[in-house]
């Protein structure tokens, strides 16, 4: 047997007190477990779509995470994730007021994506046009029996505004988008999972269990090895390879000359570290 | 209920009259159905190869389409898709006469996948080599069974030169395509679904009425919607992601000023429109 580091489980999520900036957040439910900070969306009577406030929120939440926090994870009160922008306030938008909302949804979304910490989400019912954008941001996707993804923007006259064309052609192929917008077709829970959407596949209701397993897993990593897997991963996969490789090396030297590297590295050569193990 | 738009279906494919610049085009037959066009590859002897003189008539159709088509979908006559390059035409081309050849097959197909108007391919039998590239042109692509895909220029001392090393790498990745090139390897259908080279798989002969029903529904959308998804899409995939998201931003904030978002948004606000729903 060999000892494993930190091996328990994380207690129940527990609000986070209404102090602060939190006081203001009436659009979100928030609680916390340890090192991992669970931002629910709580507008369920309108599936939770994405309001200018809601954003907003989200962005504040992002922005003042406590440092203590060591991962993210975002889910959806009611029956569904997320089923997007709130279509009652685009149609009276100019072109111009439009550019500046996409940009408000760009700025929300890579504040997630190049954030302080992994983020992870769970998904349930619809992930939908802007919701599948939001779910695309985190670095995770945890997905529900029931949970379907669509891209209605096609069939609505507009077109994806918060990063979906670039974080969603990614994650699933740029055809299998295409497919998606020009036909408003959907694909369920087993379907993304095929095709990338999703990371985890679970029963109904245990998205937020899985999460915060995860969670522990990702806060009990090196903090720099966290950072270098968020920040650097998805701008190497950016770059032409030799520019990639080249940065590769830059932010490989820098984690391995962190202290918390070559202490871990010492744990596994002493045999005080777990060995990898085949998939369960 | 929800009214449904325009919710009917399309009557079958009926021959387009030989007249102006289409009484030239003895290697295709050419149908159309309301607002879809048909360009079916008709050298059923010669397995579709394409052929100098098959490419121009497909380039010349693309060039031609009449203003008020809206979807063009692609098929071939026959047991074959189509077997790709006509090998008989490529032995006695000199090296810059070959690379003269390579740019007229992208200007067609760059034309397809630019063009007017989105493009479905419906494919059966071979779709090899020239074939594949053909199809990765396309923006969506139906495979009925007994449909099979193979790249053999490696083992014929060629190299792919119709755009199949962007597009087919993109839609399957290249390690996947490496593959097919350096072992001659062939897919079936089911494999082509898994690895993303179709986007729908139905049974033998069914192919043409799936696209006739994705057809109408694409033909629905708001134009520019349409052009949105087809335009910008691939190039935001092609972009680091800091320039795709604001390239983002501004396709989908002239989308949304547009009055036919306007209108489809107002009616979804309104009720005429028909929510999104789970996969069937």
């Amino acid at each position: 047997m060999q000892p494993q580091p930190m091996n328990h489980t994380l207690p129940p999520f527990a609000p986070v007190p209404p102090e602060g900036v939190f006081a203001a957040l009436g659009l979100l439910q928030l609680e916390r477990s340890g090192p991992v900070f669970h931002l629910r969306l709580n507008r369920p009577a309108k599936r939770n779509s994405v309001s200018d406030e809601l954003l907003l929120q989200i962005h504040t939440v992002v922005l003042n995470l406590p440092k203590d926090v060591r991962v993210l994870v975002i889910s959806g009160a009611g029956e569904h994730f997320c089923a997007g922008l709130d279509l009652s306030e685009v149609s009276e938008r100019t072109v111009a007021e439009g550019m500046v909302h996409s940009r408000a949804w760009h700025a929300c979304f890579d504040a997630l994506q190049y954030g302080p910490v992994p983020v992870i989400a769970v998904l349930h019912g619809a992930v939908v046009g802007g919701g599948l954008e939001l779910a695309s941001s985190a670095h995770l996707r945890v997905a529900e029996d029931g949970t379907f993804y669509a891209l209605p923007e096609g069939t609505r006259g507009i077109f994806v505004g918060g990063g979906g064309s670039v974080r969603i052609s990614r994650l699933m192929g740029t055809s299998r988008m295409t497919d998606m917008m020009l036909t408003g077709r959907s694909f369920d829970a087993d379907e993304g999972q095929a095709f990338g959407l999703s990371n985890y596949r679970v029963a109904a209701g245990a998205g937020l269990a899985k999460a915060l397993e995860l969670g522990l897993k990702i806060a009990q990593n090196a903090p720099l090895s966290n950072y270098a897997i968020t920040q650097a991963l998805p701008r190497i996969a950016d770059l032409p390879a030799a520019d990639g490789l080249f940065v590769e090396s830059l932010m490989s030297s820098i984690a391995q000359g962190d202290e918390a590297a070559k202490e871990r590295v010492r744990a596994f050569l002493e045999k005080r570290a777990a060995k990898v193990s085949r998939p369960e």
